[in-house]
């Protein structure tokens, strides 16, 4: 069932125009494809990632246990996006730490490795640096461009930004923009991160150190904001990691040591990120998401910015979903409407909150798959 | 409108055992105390206070301004608490920095400061401390003992702890323990402090700092988690603090400049925090609350943890609390009714979240002034 994936790079020396005023240069692009072109080139499907996650979508690299692409459950031969029928890229974003160009990397107009001087990119700047790949690979229209939560934002802002290259845009578990509560939550971790003292003003690669204790602190409020209340009870409630024997409540009574299974699963989650996410990539991401606003330039009204669109649209939410909710989907459907855009809509009943959007799930499964075969029978 | 408030402290010489095995001894309580006993000692009402708070529940400190305790709307002459008719006491619980004895005092059997060696106290143990404050008092059965969040827990534990001694329990925004989502944010908060370089495993007075940064990022948490989602949206929304002119989205475009309201908003509480309250208070109160669970001794049955009750009660809910939801005093309520105890239970559709306990609202209030004035008929 598996499939082997080979990541692959593309160079880009003429400067891409960012929607800061900054513009970078020199830059390097990894990407994934998996299945065939079609000789009209009109199978080609973008899937775009979020906070976490890269240009490896889909199948193994060979000898490498458990590296599976991080939607291997959605993409591939005879999966939901099935590439015996698609084409499909997966690319790294700009500022990543996964192999496209970023903090870490050298600016070439300095020769200094970037750090906190990488510029700010937005969900528009990916959108255009992907159109540049696609540009690169001869793909002039989309058939779907595909992403969940931040990913989701991207395929939308695909729809805005290259109207008559998408004709179909999957929206999962996604929003229009960030609530007040996103971004507070959001600036918590930026903030833990960058008063880390071996941040260092981002350029901590200098000194050989790591700000470990932020990325820690980032990446266990940001699980907390992914899982639901009810699935956190239902994983772990209020088991203790070590019950003490014969003290009537099996507490150890400390305010330092891991006493409940949930302490013992998030400091798990936070080492594990500290020691392969990269800090000022941390910062660039998060701050895409505060950015992302279509309906800004139009006085907030959501339906006039999505009238550029011509794309056809699935969106999908999940109920236990409170970072993005459902009603910040239905947001976008209605927009879309009162466009008189054709919508799908789905809402998920799962438990998971905003990770559903990465799990197995049968009804979103099959929403997907369906969608994706009417798809590929309309251009077959 | 206000009155003056003078607080006062009892010293306690006698070890009082606490829940972890340990024991203390040789402890101040800080006290206050509104209105005045009645000849029967049947009027005095006990207020309990959650994490950033002390005695000082109502009156001002003269010339200090905004000095008002806090929860002067609540309590006060003329108040839905009112000390015209009752004996009301606020008293600082231990391990506090307001007061009553703490990390940041000297341990009587070391002559060094307590820090990181202040003992775990529970909830439990707080209500034994104040049960020998009231025996010192002279007050052997109170007329109502009441409480917000985890102020409310400790009014629960009265009517465990000293069934005879409680003729009310008044039990506001609470919960019968944390859920794994609570517990979750509190471990957050707390390895932010912990891992603040610092914090020097809890004993920073000796080095003359504080840790300032794991403070801030604590309280940042914790007020995004007292607060509504639509309440921020409507406080904040996406609201930037200086849009620059001339552009066209008004971005700054930076990761670690001030953007949106929201940051400016958590970061000047959590710079204000950092700046009185003490570190090893946050983790030993935050572990109060994780701890508190009166079903655990009983295989999980609240029901049963209650059967030893005997108060009349009045529980009340805030619908846009998510930390302290509605469905967490419910289970209270069934509970209770199950052991036929008397239960009046008002949830209040506030928009402020688990804040609204200590704010003004009109049904709030008069659901709290006509219990209140129900005890004192029966009383009279």
């Amino acid at each position: 069932m598996t499939f082997t994936a080979s990541p692959q790079s593309l160079h880009f020396e003429a400067p891409l125009p960012l929607q800061s005023g900054a513009s970078i240069r020199g830059y390097d692009l990894s990407y994934e494809t998996y299945g065939q072109l079609n000789a009209e080139r009109s199978n080609a499907v973008l899937i775009c990632h979020a906070l976490n996650a890269s240009h490896h979508v889909a199948g193994v690299y060979p000898g490498q246990e458990r590296s599976e692409g991080w939607w291997d459950n959605m993409v591939g031969p005879g999966k939901p996006v099935d590439t015996n029928r698609f084409f499909v890229i997966g690319v790294n974003n700009l500022g990543s730490c996964f192999g496209s160009t970023g903090p870490m990397h050298v600016n070439p107009g300095t020769g200094q490795v970037y750090g906190a001087e990488f510029p700010v990119v937005t969900v528009e700047d990916w959108v255009n640096a992907q159109a540049r790949l696609l540009d690169a690979l001869g793909i002039g229209q989309l058939a779907a461009v595909m992403g969940g939560s931040l990913g989701g934002m991207q395929a939308l802002s695909w729809t805005l930004q290259y109207p008559e290259r998408v004709r179909h845009a999957v929206v999962v578990a996604s929003a229009p923009n960030l609530t007040a509560e996103n971004i507070a939550f959001n600036e918590v971790a930026r903030r833990a991160i960058v008063t880390d003292p071996d941040f260092h003003g981002g350029h901590f690669y200098r000194h050989g150190v790591v700000p470990a204790r932020g990325l820690r602190i980032a990446r266990m409020i940001g699980h907390i904001t992914y899982l639901s209340d009810d699935v956190m009870n239902e994983k772990f409630g209020r088991e203790l990691r070590a019950a003490v024997v014969g003290n009537g409540s099996g507490y150890r009574f400390s305010t330092q040591d891991v006493e409940f299974q949930i302490e013992s699963y998030l400091r798990y989650q936070g080492d594990k990120f500290s020691e392969y996410f990269d800090a000022n990539t941390y910062l660039l991401i998060t701050r895409a998401l505060d950015y992302f606003d279509p309906a800004r330039a139009f006085g907030g009204d959501l339906t006039q910015a999505l009238a550029r669109t011509q794309a056809k649209f699935l969106l999908v939410s999940f109920t236990t979903d409170w970072r993005f909710a459902p009603a910040r989907s239905r947001e976008i459907v209605k927009a879309l409407l009162e466009n008189r855009r054709e919508v799908s809509y789905a809402e998920i009943d799962a438990p998971h909150g905003h990770d559903a959007f990465l799990l197995d799930d049968g009804r979103y499964m099959g929403v997907v798959r369906s969608y994706f075969e009417r798809i590929a029978q309309v251009q077959a």
